[in-house]
């Protein structure tokens, strides 16, 4: 294989404009195919900000599923959904592909309302195996006979809900097929032990019979299965063993495999054999992450979303900005050395958190759970009740999986957890299911979780010092993207619940945390009557400020990054109306529907939070204001 | 066995105060002082309304538990907790046991607040393996070394987050045991793979050897082992296999059994030699839900939290009251049978949920995932985009397990699933670990996400209707407690988003859904200048009648059975504001900390929604009330 795979020459992808002109290739062609989808991809992907090593890897079992299956008739799945760029190529989003994930164009996961091929919308892990039992039960209720078909990660198999969802699966025995893309990786390095079986499966293997009509079927395809797993010179290792049990035969689901996830003819030859048979049955792929391009298959965590690149070469530029990540990363590291009750807890996202450091220096104070959020937030309460503190790092989004466990686990005795929250409000290129927009809304209304938005990296290690040295929980939310480092050793003092008046005035005064106060202050510039309070804490609220400014100002305009229902405007309303004060009150944030992929400024100043449409709210409300376009 | 285990004779127990008491005993007395415990909890459980086959059936494990651990240095985690009684009296609390989950006695739950002795504050299922995770990590942070023991139910080791966290646990290799304490019930019946494979357990039997330092321990006690387990005459089937592979090794846990749980000197034989092993290890028991008590070990269903009865006979008054989950039951079943699209989902809640019938009626269009609420959502999510409505019968207090699955899978494709929550606001004696006063606050911020409070079971079916023919996600809420019957055929028309004027009078005016209307109602009888709506309603709010009754009354009030903060109220502060209306308002609701145990109605009226506390208000806003004590 070349370094850069494919060319730019692309005779068989040319005709490709759905799944049926897939289907008029023989299937000797299909292999110079997934190489020209393998150049297309590296292609699109080489701008930067896409997804490369997933998209590559999963290739070929793409191919061979278009190639077997009748999408849109048959629903093919795709957990995550960020790995189905050849899906999206093989559907006739070819020409869409250059504006992946950027606005107005398609979108970087599965979507429903994209295309009737993208079967569930998604950007969640572990969600596909539940939707597709959903869509066979549906089917089996209609009296239809369509397949589903569910393409699951390793990382994302070991997700608890998928986990539950193949128990289901199995008792309900009904028709389906879930393809196992194991790569040995979910984002970060795999961890847990379901992965190690996964290894161990790759040295044994099994073949489970199923029960009544789909037992028949086994045994009719037994024997050509077996002969053809025993002359497949590239599956690796492999054999069938009725008798035996993994894990997933005991949940009651027929297991195939392990064979080799990038020879597609092989993949397609065992397809045709596997869709028909009754009930629901694994086929454990093994492939290769960055399959087909030398640097990514090296090093597959930096290529699963890099930066931009020179295909031919794989050289990019690293980026020399520091990330909100990068900061905690930094002051968690630190703030370790001298607590020994601090340890770590992350849900598969050592490299997104700013982690990478920590889990060297203080390697026996941190855990990486896997795809799990549930299980982060309650073994971290389980550590705080024999007396640590630890801080569970989290995207926002995906704190949303552990609501419960934060309410239930943590919140009821109060107990020592910190929640850095990163990612919090609109994301940008990741789009709706990524958004993490809901965080102040839903965490608000658990008691006793004290909620703060720090402005900068210092004030997030103020902020993460006082959480570790007060009791109960807390949670600290900061935005994708980039910050100003400080030196080692910063560690302000700073008061739980104690705004911060930033910018004198009061006529309209502007009550804004985290991202949104950078857009406050730059729209409250040079207009002498309007103050800017940094209400850095969401819970909770600073009342004495709060009392002192809603009384005062004529006006109050409120700003987050943030969904505008429940959220830190609605706190202040809440909050006013207690203390019987009636100011105007301006609540921005972001409005009540889901915001598709854009640049996070693209969406903010559509929702209107941004400098100009605060300045246009001032004018709005009698402030004498040269607006900007 | 007797029909009543035990009698009120208790020599034993009366000696024992605490786990210390437990020890002096000689282990040929454990027997009978389980049967007195036996006894013991059958007196208690009579006056109705507790947790008494699950509590029966861990009588023994407990007892061994503590008699080999030394509490409250070795932590004992009682997954879900309801199953902890005997663990209560035999640490302490045995007077406080006629006062269990009344109002001001001890939790029917274990709570770290109540006793050191209870080493998580629980009450959702499958929590336990992850806080036991966690506490063996701090354990090991900290150099100490004590034991971590959880006692977990097959039902909730299928949950989700006890799959992913055991994943985590067998990766990570801490010391730990694991008691898997399989009745083969959840509350209902229990379904899925997993449960049908621990049958297949019982036919065969594993046993998995560990590594390192754990390998040698397990071949220490290997022999003894199998010489005791072929000895143990009442231990049904057992056999070892140390090359064998069962899920539980598959995932990197060791696993013994399975064993009788019933002969706690066999338990105790066992635990003594299994503790000290290095690594996580499994002890399967099997146990018998309502052990001891023939007319609950015939059907534990029932007797899972019967009503009040005679100890002697099993006599009890069957309640003739008509619940809310009746009523919703009633429905669904009825309309299903002319809506083919309809098809109901439940975590493991047949019972609880009303849907014994519906599941008679309609067996191909009902499904049970267990306790797995993730799965709930988002299978439904699956039917809906293949074109069925599903309905997925919840409590609100588990749908806060689920909340992502909502947002992620539901609600970002504007999905036809239909959410039923039971048990919405105070639950009263359970808690809160139970109660669902959050729905509002988080569901609302979900865009798209209809929320509705019927006033009663026509109301109900009005908004049942109304959702199963309009399109995107609704969610109904609905008390525990009761409601009066309609007559089948009871399908009123009533348009989502309108409130109902329900008595005149225009100075104050009180906006209330639910439960919280009937306060309402109360509260404004023969006060003309009170009115009162039907606020029936969350989202979309009636905005029309809020800007009438907004503008022209003196004040509002509202009354939530919820959280104050961002829940009803909140969303009429929002909906005020941006109206530009500024009426005093009253938010009455949930205060914003967790409620303990007590009636329903005594918690409503600490919190301050009641009849004579709205009345208080209005007499505060200057009403001319006649305030009731």
């Amino acid at each position: 294989m070349n370094e850069l795979p494919g060319t730019s020459d692309t005779p068989l992808l040319d005709q490709i404009h759905g799944p049926k002109d897939l289907k008029r290739l023989s299937r000797e062609q299909l292999p110079a195919l997934t190489e020209e989808l393998r150049g297309e991809i590296v292609r699109v992907c080489s701008r930067g900000g896409l997804h490369l090593a997933s998209s590559l890897g999963a290739v070929d079992i793409i191919t061979a599923l278009h190639y077997v299956l009748d999408s849109p008739r048959d629903r093919i799945l795709f957990d995550v959904g960020h790995q189905a760029y050849a899906h999206k190529i093989l559907t006739g989003r070819r020409d869409q592909m250059a504006d992946i994930k950027k606005e107005g164009g398609i979108s970087g996961f599965t979507k429903v309302s994209e295309s009737e091929h993208d079967a569930i919308t998604v950007g969640h892990a572990s969600t596909s195996l539940a939707n597709a039992l959903g869509m066979a039960l549906a089917r089996d209720a209609q009296g239809k006979d369509f397949h589903v078909a569910a393409v699951i990660g390793d990382g994302s198999l070991t997700g608890g809900m998928a986990l539950a969802a193949l128990n289901t699966i199995g008792d309900m025995g009904r028709k389906m097929l879930i393809v196992l893309n194991d790569n040995e990786m979910s984002i970060s390095e795999n961890v847990g032990a379901m992965n190690k079986f996964m290894r161990g499966l790759q040295v044994q293997k099994w073949f489970q019979e199923g029960e009544g009509a789909g037992k028949k079927a086994v045994e009719a395809v037994s024997k050509p299965l077996a002969d053809f797993m025993s002359r497949a010179k590239n599956s690796t290792r492999h054999f069938f063993d009725p008798a035996s049990v993994n894990p997933f035969a005991a949940m009651g689901v027929r297991y195939v495999g392990p064979v080799d996830g990038h020879n597609v003819q092989e993949l397609v030859w065992l397809l045709e054999r596997l869709v028909d048979l009754d009930g629901p049955t694994i086929l454990h792929i093994v492939t290769t992450k960055g399959k087909g391009l030398s640097y990514a298959e090296a090093d597959p965590i930096y290529w699963h979303g890099p930066a931009k690149f020179d295909p031919a070469t794989g050289e990019y530029v690293p980026s020399s900005a520091y990330s909100w990540s990068a900061a905690f990363g930094e002051a968690v590291t630190e703030w370790a050395k001298t607590d020994p009750r601090t340890f770590v807890v992350t849900p598969a996202m050592r490299e997104g958190s700013g982690l990478v450091e920590f889990s060297r220096v203080h390697p026996h104070r941190y855990l990486d759970v896997g795809i799990a959020e549930e299980v982060a937030v309650t073994t971290a309460a389980g550590m705080a009740l024999q007396g640590m503190r630890p801080v569970v790092a989290i995207y926002s989004t995906f704190l949303q999986r552990a609501y419960d466990q934060v309410l239930h686990d943590v919140a009821i005795e109060h107990l020592n957890v910190t929640f850095c929250i990163d990612r919090a409000g609109i994301v940008g290129a990741d789009g709706a299911t990524h958004n993490g927009v809901f965080d102040l809304s839903f965490l608000r209304s658990i008691p006793g979780v004290r909620i703060g938005l720090p402005k900068d990296a210092a004030e997030l290690r103020g902020m993460l010092k006082y959480a570790q040295t007060h009791d109960g929980p807390f949670a600290i939310r900061y935005p994708r993207g980039n910050t100003a480092q400080v030196p080692a050793g910063t560690w302000p003092d700073l008061k739980w619940g104690e705004w911060e008046r930033l910018k004198g005035g009061d006529d309209v005064v502007i009550l804004a945390g985290g991202k949104a106060l950078d857009y406050a202050l730059k729209a409250a510039e040079d207009l002498p009557g309007v103050g800017v309070v940094n209400a850095r804490f969401v819970k909770p609220l600073d009342e004495e400020m709060l009392r002192e400014v809603g009384g005062r100002a004529r006006a109050l305009i409120t700003v987050e990054d943030n969904t505008v229902v429940g959220g830190f405007g609605g706190a202040v309303l809440e909050a006013l109306n207690s203390m019987n004060l009636h100011p105007t009150v301006r609540v921005l944030g972001i409005p009540d529907e889901f915001q598709e992929h854009a640049t996070a400024e693209s969406v903010h100043a559509r929702a209107g939070i941004d400098a100009p449409a605060i300045r246009t709210v001032l004018a709005e409300l009698g402030v004498d204001v040269p607006i900007e376009v």
